[in-house]
């Protein structure tokens, strides 16, 4: 079997050095616009061969793992490369997006586009930080489309178990609007934050006296801008409901607190924590859409 | 030497066991309203005897480790108790308010009360969290009064030193206004980004997506609400301004996703990401006032 990883980055790289690891008669190709990484992946062993866009006529799989806004212009120029029985998946953050550039260039060839979303990521972006663990126990999300033919969402299914996933399948625009909540605003709440003390005056000292505390809620702001930045534009009307609803909710704690209501305050924080508490105990698990 | 802990709890028990380490013949008297709590630190070996308020009368050093608002009480009662000699101190997360509580009811006695605040901790509070070395290499922030005398204050940093942690020293004005930037804004955020979550219809759908970022980005939901809410209240004007700016950020982003300007929220991102990767390096210690 050959597979091409168009984009040779942490998850392109990752998910070459765990399917390597499963099958060792697998052949990765890697095509990546930057020459340098690409370089890197062979040196490293993450692909067997460095190769550019035509190369993928000689695929069985194509795993697109860019930036969510190169997608149009990858999937233009993989086109008119692919055989009829060519399988592509994508890692992209968004789905809607992704979908829509799939479906203006692949014609009758989306019965075989399968949209994959792996929920898995370091901080540190490139090949250098790729693990053929990073998938291990993660959960590995397919936004699969009503053209999408048994056998190539079996494939694609099976790859990712091979990594190691757990393959859930729900409908794009749902995932869309789960991941503006939990994962794209609190990424831009982050950068936010970090991003104004920096602009201070007294930037220093504020850095000095930060501790664990603020570590951990920013380590997501030392995520990949430029994917960051796909991922907001890509994902925009749903990341803008969120982002008013937590303004709103931010509205209600700075009446209470203008109040001087302690019991409020103390109301949102318990119920906070111990919604928290119950989902790190695996108490909220079950993707079924229910109150708690 | 005889040292009273009020409030064994995470912070006070941690501050016994690190001591009782290092001074062998060292007697801790732990104080709590809470008589399990008391009674938990007794069998865990935390504290050499549990004690009522009038102890404080044989100790040399009293350490008042109770949530910020029950300062005024918790002072108020050992006031009469105190030596001439006996040297207070605290850990509350903030300063102007406690140093108020402590004028108004120490008299004379203000010049032995030296206000500190440890910046350790852990989301889980208790004495059964509490650790000898909680403070090794942690700041302990103290905010000397004008009218301490020498003597005290060289005694209260001889104590955290001897737990391993590094004493610095800034007014207390300036700790509250770059605390609630650092750590009380971050805290107020985390809560109500869970809250706001865990009161939708969906909640159990969103936070069965939930991954590795929320969880690190929320670390901080999990602390106590009694404690935060007190923070809160006791800070409110400095956290109210801190509030405010993040606001006033958030709408910075919000008008740049509107406008669907890729470049401005790259380029926030990249600041972001920069300076947070500047300090975890090391390169922002140094508590200046400086731009950076």
């Amino acid at each position: 079997m050959n597979i091409a990883i168009i984009g040779v980055g942490l998850i392109g790289g990752s998910f070459a050095l765990a399917l390597r690891r499963e099958y060792a008669d697998l052949c990765v190709i890697g095509i990546d616009r930057d020459a340098d990484a690409l370089d890197d992946a062979l040196r490293r062993g993450v692909i067997n061969e460095a190769a550019s866009t035509a190369a993928v006529a000689d695929c069985d799989v194509i795993l697109v793992a860019v930036p969510v806004r190169q997608f149009p212009t990858v999937l233009a120029e993989i086109a008119g490369y692919l055989k009829a029985e060519t399988v592509v998946t994508d890692t992209g953050s968004t789905k809607q997006d992704v979908i829509a550039a799939a479906r203006a260039v692949l014609g009758h060839k989306i019965s075989r586009f399968v949209p994959g979303h792996p929920i898995a990521g370091r901080e540190h972006a490139g090949v250098a930080a790729a693990a053929s663990e990073l998938f291990e126990g993660k959960n590995v999300v397919l936004t699969p489309l009503e053209e999408n033919t048994t056998e190539s969402l079996e494939r694609v299914r099976l790859l990712w178990r091979a990594c190691g996933a757990k393959v859930i399948e729900i409908p794009a625009e749902t995932h869309d609007a789960v991941f503006a909540a939990v994962s794209h605003l609190p990424h831009l709440l982050a950068f936010a934050l970090v991003d104004e003390f920096a602009g201070r005056p007294n930037a220093k000292t504020l850095f000095s006296f930060a501790a664990s505390g603020f570590r951990d809620f920013t380590r997501i702001a030392s995520s990949s801008p430029e994917m960051w930045k796909d991922i907001a534009l890509n994902n925009r009307e749903a990341l803008l409901r969120e982002l008013n609803a937590y303004e709103a909710q931010l509205v209600v704690l700075r009446e209470a607190l203008e109040a001087r209501d302690g019991d409020a305050l103390q109301n949102l924080m318990a119920r906070a924590r111990h919604a928290r508490d119950r989902w790190m105990a695996g108490e909220l698990d079950g993707f079924r859409d229910e109150a708690i």
